[in-house]
């Protein structure tokens, strides 16, 4: 279903609304909490004896049955009245300048989203971060939110006993059997996971990124100079979170950058993210050198009153660094770093971003910006991983970490990049090491640079790995990486890879929750229960057409064999036919091949019953 | 460009031909053996101070720029006259059975190949396989090609001191610098490698399978009782060559099940891999229960005789491991493995693949056709991952490893499955210690349930970290498993998947050859030489595809930036800036800059040079 709106010039047209097939959305309540309402996508099973499988769902108010959608409006303010409550001042917001959309000409001028808010601020001496309320000793509403959100219901499907059983390899995380409010501002407090939630973006479904929590994927989105208009980057944003998407990135540059985010963040459940830098560099005509700590503080305060809900800021790209970058096949890959060096040099001077990070800090905390430190001296190539340059910035941003705690704000660093695969574990300790468990954020890594084309596969690869090692969220690659700018099937097919390497990272870190899906969409695989199979898919449809090509109708559906192999020569159907003939047998019989066995301890140790009911 | 033949009723049409954009076929001698020409494809580059760079090349006389295929006579017979040399004798082939081909009628008979070749085995008393010749100390003209065809003319390209640095974790893995003759002997007569090459496969280009040799993958086509014809099998198998498969499975079953194979044999460039029971349980009408040991006996007969170079047997399937099977979310997923069990239960037998093994190991040393010893226990979920059953299994397969080596024949062990992966370390470490370290030959592993119609990628997650651990050949997974057939282009990304899965382990293993493509292709994508980087991808048709979405113009082919970033935004561009940059610097300017410097001891290291030359 698609929702057509009347448009101002350039504004978006249309977002793709309704529940994904097989699914519906739900929402829950904490204990005491009527107020607070916590969206799942519960998937219904046909076998009645199965208990629907909730999942996670950072897709918003858009796969509602009865989605009503008005982007002019903006989302459902979930978050005004926790928000209103505290100690935050409404401001006069800055006037928008021409130079904010570029000095784009009135009638290439993209409208402004019309939904209006109250601008805010903390108020004088008064806390205002989810990390001072956390220090503080108090749990916010975010907090609650996040807690149930974190424990997909599992209350309902697995004993304390269940959930602490899940076995797996989590490299010290200490992900809890449940995850209690309490638990969530400890890890806030402790700087090892964030709430990105700007009090100017009160649209917000509050989600968590740390170690302890679920694997979380960030999708980039953003016009740049060559194609693309506001209408694509509003649908790109609501399909990147329709698959999956936790957060979003809006990577734009050239001209309407202001007013294509306004439509952007009032339609917006969940957190964005920008990169300052870029729009300032819009501001003073795309030449770094011309960059000042005026326009950057001035493009900071107009961004976070917009409700951005972190910054990348390239801060560790420092002056001394930029030589460590000389030898390398592939210099500084990253826009923010090689905008930063090349101011650094071209000034001669220290970068201002370091320089000023205190008063950075100060602006962030003001709205409850997160940083997300960037990582401009990331290897661009399996040549330059791990080298001088990398780690030195690294150690930077440990170092910078401290300070933006120290100041009240939210902390978590960016990573690489093109790693192979023995390099990667060594990224995340000392990630963990210099940055005091501040969550890690990391683009893939591509463990190969051999793969255009396939570079959701070569940077999936690597970031299931760091995933399992500890990073909190992964940022997407698309197949169009290093190629061109991603369509909506790129976009779609870069979520769901890296929905997969998150999975992944779940599953092998123990997560207690994370096996059920697998479980429930094994056990409908063994019984043919094909719909089942399709709809606890992370992308059902996709699923549901592959089997049609070769098996298209309806009958099918049911049948008790596959296109693979044909009726008569299906494993599992073998397996089903072996396991009633042993259940027709005596139980002497039975037993008498029980004790044909030489190895199975485990067997004996389950009382000898040779075929048990699977559930 | 596509050869069209007269075809006979029911064969192949045509095929795929002619070079892989942007690379041509050449061939290089061992010297002193100009008897032996070794295929690589050569990817010259725009660059003239880049050297060309050779890459690994399976796909046979099909990509030669003057291809002249001929199906119905089969390729250039390259082993010939080795094995001619050797004490095999011509024998009167075993009659074709109508049983065959399934009872086919007459109008729906598809014909055989009509090459004609002699069929040979061992002589009485004489040795044969490749294992024998290396135990014996006899070096084979198939070590000496699979030496030079695994240095990938390194010897030009790296001196031995750059070889040995590469760097790396290979677990235990012995990678020289440089390939030997001597050397692959070694490895194959300590059952570390083996060279699949059926004395009656002599269109055979020899390639080996071990740790210590480049990370191997191998694709499966065949067609199934639901769809597909012989056309469709022998493209299938050129197709997937053409994108890199080191060797291809023939899962067909159904009908017309030998003559199909006898086009691909003689057609195929690669060692084929078979299941005999699939064969010897058509024979039998579809029952397992009817299955004996003289029919598996003839179809392994029949199958040697054509040349097929490697057969899965499942002789580790054990009556007793059975019942471990019966607690399994999946139960048991191998075809083979099920039929086993099935026949074992039924009869209440020991299995006939166990009991007769010896006599299995005879037939099959009398024509070197390698073991692929079958996991017919292997898990069918993450829930079921390394269980009781599958390990039991694997224990068998090492004790079955030995006997098999005693008696001459070379050995593979097939692995699982899906597994969530921190236990697949698990895996590797077992099957090299129960099975001496004979190459291990994986099916991905699958690292979550959860992602039908993209389990290529949650397949190749697991195959690059397996490769990585000590896996000699990856099995790879096409997009449609578990849902459908793969048609053309499931199979191009399910071995193009794999060939990243298999490059990425090389690479963290520490190959010494392996990154010299990865430099090449950075330094193309830093220098913005795009044919460049498109020629020595992967997949260039692919990449130059989606390069064209947003730039077709040729000009932008040669456009120092891309659409992602746009001209002047380009973080590659600002960094080129800003090497020139310095380099019209003083040296005292550059010096100064230096001494800035407060981190790097590699600089001070370097003689405190800014910015050198990267080439």
């Amino acid at each position: 279903m698609t929702v057509h709106i009347d448009k101002p010039k350039g504004a978006p047209q249309s977002v793709t609304t309704g529940p994904i097939q097989g699914s519906r959305k739900i929402y829950a309540t904490p204990a005491g909490r009527p107020d607070i309402r916590v969206p799942y996508r519960e998937i219904v099973l046909t076998d009645p004896s199965e208990a629907p499988v909730r999942v996670y769902d950072p897709s918003g108010p858009y796969t509602q049955d009865d989605a009503a959608i008005d982007l002019r409006q903006g989302l459902p303010l979930v978050r005004e009245s926790w928000i209103a409550a505290r100690h935050c001042a409404a401001v006069e917001p800055r006037p928008v300048k021409p130079e904010d959309n570029g000095n784009v000409s009135a009638d290439a001028l993209v409208a402004s989203c019309p939904a209006e808010r109250v601008v805010r601020r903390a108020a004088p001496g008064q806390i205002v971060t989810q990390y001072e309320f956390a220090r503080a000793g108090i749990i916010t509403e975010e907090m609650i939110y996040v807690a149930h959100r974190e424990n997909l219901c599992r209350e309902a499907m697995l004993s304390e006993a269940e959930a602490k059983i899940a076995d797996g390899e989590s490299f010290g995380a200490a992900i809890p059997p449940f995850i209690t409010p309490e638990f969530v501002r400890q890890e806030v407090a402790r700087g090892r996971a964030i709430i990105p939630a700007n009090i100017n973006h009160p649209e917000l479904e509050p989600m968590a990124i740390g170690r302890n929590f679920l694997v979380k994927v960030n999708a980039n989105i953003g016009n740049s100079a060559v194609v693309s208009t506001a209408a694509d980057e509003v649908e790109k944003l609501v399909w990147a979170i329709r698959w999956g998407a936790d957060t979003v990135m809006d990577l734009s540059t050239g001209r309407n950058i202001h007013n294509i985010r306004s439509w952007i963040l009032r339609n917006s459940p969940v957190p964005i993210g920008t990169v300052p830098i870029y729009q300032a560099l819009e501001k003073v005509g795309g030449d770094p050198v011309k960059l000042d700590w005026e326009v950057f503080k001035d493009t900071l305060i107009e961004q976070a009153e917009q409700g951005v809900d972190y910054f990348t800021i390239h801060a560790g790209v420092r002056l001394s660094y930029v030589p460590l970058t000389a030898n390398r096949v592939t210099g500084i890959v990253s826009r923010g770093g090689s905008i930063m060096a090349r101011w650094c040099l071209a000034h001669h001077k220290e970068s201002f971003l370091y320089e000023r990070f205190d008063e950075i800090c100060e602006i962030m905390r003001a709205y409850d910006v997160s940083f997300s430190l960037g990582d401009g001296l990331r290897p661009g190539s399996i040549a330059d991983a791990n080298d001088a340059a990398q780690f030195a910035e690294l150690e930077t941003l440990g170092e910078l970490t401290k300070i933006a705690w120290d100041k009240g704000c939210q902390v978590m660093i960016e990573g690489p990049g093109h790693v192979p695969m023995h390099k990667i574990k060594v990224n995340m300790d000392k990630q963990l090491r210099e940055c005091g468990e501040a969550p890690f954020y990391t683009l893939g890594p591509l463990t190969t640079d051999i793969a255009p084309g396939y570079d959701h596969i070569t940077s999936g690869i690597g970031a299931a790995m760091i995933g399992w090692y500890g990073t909190a969220m992964l940022c997407y690659v698309t197949p169009k990486e290093h190629l061109g700018l991603p369509n909506r099937d790129d976009v779609k097919t870069g979520v769901i890879t890296y929905k997969i390497a998150a999975h992944a990272a779940d599953l092998a870190k123990g997560h207690p929750a994370a096996q059920i899906r697998d479980d429930a969409l094994s056990r409908a695989r063994f019984d043919f229960r094909w719909e089942d199979q399709f709809n606890l898919s992370l992308d059902p449809d996709t699923a549901r057409a592959y089997h049609d090509e070769t098996l298209p109708k309806d009958a099918h559906k049911v049948a008790h064999f596959c296109s693979m192999c044909g009726p008569k020569f299906c494993s599992m159907k073998i397996t089903q036919d072996l396991r009633a003939e042993v259940a027709a047998m005596s139980p002497e019989a039975q037993a008498q091949l029980a004790g044909m066995r030489a190895k199975s301890h485990e067997f004996q140790a389950g009382g000898g019953k040779l075929y048990v009911d699977q559930r």
